[in-house]
């Protein structure tokens, strides 16, 4: 691939040779000739002056700044991601349905789908064109896989689950498993059936060992373009909004409705029955307990300290309220408020 | 089913035409006619009154605010719970070992279990009556699955594992792996051989991807009736006590003992050597670090706030211990405690 | 295997008679004739008196205290490890491949090594001498497992993973999956191809459902002797030290590299882009927002309380600025500062 025809298919403009030919992605340190690398997070800005990449990709504010030959654009991120997959495809997918495998003698797969080594199929299961299910997946009833879908190796989709065009699903990840749903009786607990299903939408991308669970009557649904990370959990009925993006090891208890466009960090989680409007970002390994209204970032979790610091810190907060109590006491009465021996009761408390 | 016979099987006295037949259960909100709803969450009793379910079950104080049938009962929750379990039971366990199955000479299953496809079973194992081995199961030696436990798929259990009946374990479910046991001996680790077992008591629900270690030397327990939701954490020689919850993604660190009926919400988890008595419920995402005699509700977590808010919370936390050290010098030498100069220190130390 | 055997194998001081026969181990409480204890932790100490085990393992302090037969050592704990895997060895290995297995035509599997029913290996991978792949693992293309590596169960190794010799990976660990890389454009999301590999060293346990991402463009590594628990997330481009330690439930975000022989608590996570230094231990729980330079102890969470009280330091927490503030006005202008109504604004606030 030459610099010239990247430069025309993704809309750059080309500091250098349109001959020049490229075969491979690279950082910019570890990148040497034919590699192109890119710029997209001005901390890494340094390492840009002594790169050997054939060619960075990199926005016009850095573009006197390279030492090689550049595609400027205005999102240098996206398309290095889009070149990158220009220049490293994903394996083609065979097509055929491996001798190990047992499909359902209703299930419709596709000719052009790929089935691999000890896949299960069940009844009256779709599978689309050029969809993938990978060694050890095991597809439900009734199960509809998208074209162009990829399960890539153990991945579990239980009866009735539905999943759109063009989704990545990573090994591991079990969708349409029953909600945690009991009631409680007489000291122990009656199962409540989950009998609603989950819908995913298109070009969603969910990581290992992931899992959703199906509503408890209606559906659990995953609209188009969300993308899950790892050990996400997602509870029976909930909704995750289109285009929105939840960190590893966050999860939404049942029935809470996440918006469009939302960013979830790391480990967030949230309580169940909760409204998140679009456009809401959690930072890391915050715990939402209250529905949100109105866009912006909420927060928050406390970082580590040294931990000497940390035991005095933690401990003062345990007697935030008797502190509290001491301050209002000065304000109310002046500093004869400690005639009562409040403020020692309050430091010894911890 | 006719409204009479529900009312007769479950206790329930009957506003309505004791002949009238209903084939599904629905939500207050999404019935139509045919279907049985439900109102246990007085937080939906609004839902109640244009509702186009055939019947309702709920509880003596919503009866007169039922615009349909009723089926009158005082825990509404769990005669819900089994009236779907009777319209919408699980699929049938079909009797027999599928051809791609591996099952060891001298496993004993059960003729009227169910052995799914590339399910493998180790030597000397027991499967009971009515079992169900989901495809893709591994299971390995002098393992004993009782009678009517369904693992839906995928589920490994590993040698000299005990499981009652009814269990339920969803996909991804991992009983028996080793405990994380390593002896440091001059900054390196040495194995703890990890050879006992898990007892998994009778009706016990395990979601998907959760993992249950094996003991050290004796055996880890989950005793009759505990719920396990998906991706929870038990760790070597924990005890979790009978009808005991666990939420999504909490977990108990090695040899903690919980005890029965106790409610651990979503994200809890436990340091290890615990005892934690009956009755216990823990909210949300607690850090439990110490052992709990006393029946009750413990927290906790610092919720979520707009990210402003919070920074500057978090801010004042990191400067806990100076604010009460400069509390306690105005208690104990009046406004003057200030001359030394702490106060400023404090402020501008966070 | 006589006491005195393992005294010599081991470096141990035997008090008692050198011929006597033990088979196994047991705990100082459940220990009867022919088995070997320990004390290890002095906590356990007052177990001893009582013990009926045939031997005891520990270090000289309690050898005077010991009512049965001692081997005294300086690692009680590790000296118990070894002993125990002498008398408990893991169960053979047994070369071949079943039947029910795939290997792809140009794969090269050692003689010695065993593939399990339904196991699946991918064109061009390597296994090596001795290697166990259990019952259900999925090996991609271009793999390679080091020779005396034992996957259990249900492992998946995707493309280009390269682990060394002597590791151990419990059921359902997923190595290789893509990191989670999106760039955005224009409100939806462009995947980043993860075009890097997995690099696992030698003598490395991997807990079960754990799941370690591949490389953006470079590679995840996980250096030698490394121990991560059960349900751990490693995400692309993070490097893990040698011997280190990561209890269940703990995350590293993207590119953050931790060094050497740290030990991190169950449920720590650390944002991406970190730098920690080797030594370092992190509580239980702690959120790692920071590069940490000096080797130490880091925290923390704040523990559980009764949810009354907890209740109370949360609603103080809310309001710590404006405690802080009034705190700063009675510094300033004395109980007069009240006069202006600030401290009952920040009492009635949260």
């Amino acid at each position: 691939m030459t610099l010239g025809e990247l430069a025309d298919r993704y809309g750059c403009e080309l500091d250098g040779d349109s001959g020049t030919v490229v075969d491979r992605v690279a950082t910019l340190s570890g990148a040497g000739a034919g590699a192109v690398s890119f710029l997209a997070n001005p901390h890494f800005r340094g390492r840009l002056k002594d790169t050997r990449a054939t060619a960075v990709i990199l926005e016009e504010r850095h573009r006197a700044d390279c030492p090689v030959a550049s595609l400027v654009n205005s999102n240098p991120y996206a398309t290095y991601a889009r070149v990158a997959a220009l220049l490293h495809p994903p394996r083609d997918v065979e097509p055929g349905v491996h001798p190990t495998a047992t499909v359902a003698a209703d299930a419709l797969v596709a000719e052009s789908a790929c089935v691999g080594p000890n896949v299960a199929i069940g009844a009256a299961s779709i599978v689309g064109e050029r969809a993938m299910l990978g060694a050890g997946s095991v597809i439900g009833g009734n199960v509809r896989i998208g074209a162009d879908s990829r399960l890539l190796a153990r991945v579990t989709v239980l009866d009735g689950v539905t999943m759109g065009v063009r989704c990545v699903i990573h090994p591991g990840v079990v969708i349409g498993s029953d909600g945690f749903g009991f009631a409680e009786d007489e000291g122990a607990w009656v199962k409540v059936p989950q009998i609603g299903g989950v819908t995913i939408g298109d070009d969603v991308e969910i990581g290992a060992n992931t899992t959703i669970d199906r509503g408890t009557i209606e559906n659990t649904v995953i609209e188009d373009g969300v993308k899950l990370d790892n050990l996400v959990q997602i509870a029976h009925n909930v909704r995750v909004g289109a285009h929105t993006v939840m960190a590893a090891m966050s999860g939404a208890a049942g029935s809470t409705r996440i918006g469009r466009r939302c960013k979830v960090g790391g480990g967030v989680v949230m309580i169940n029955h909760l409204e998140i409007c679009d456009d809401v970002m959690f930072t890391f390994r915050s715990v939402v307990t209250k529905s949100v209204r109105k866009p912006g970032t909420y927060g928050g979790s406390l970082p580590a300290e040294e931990a000497q610091r940390w035991r005095r810190s933690a401990a003062r907060f345990r007697q935030l309220d008797a502190l509290a109590e001491r301050l209002r006491a000065i304000e109310r009465t002046g500093i004869g408020g400690r005639a009562d021996g409040e403020g020692s009761r309050g430091r010894d408390n911890g």
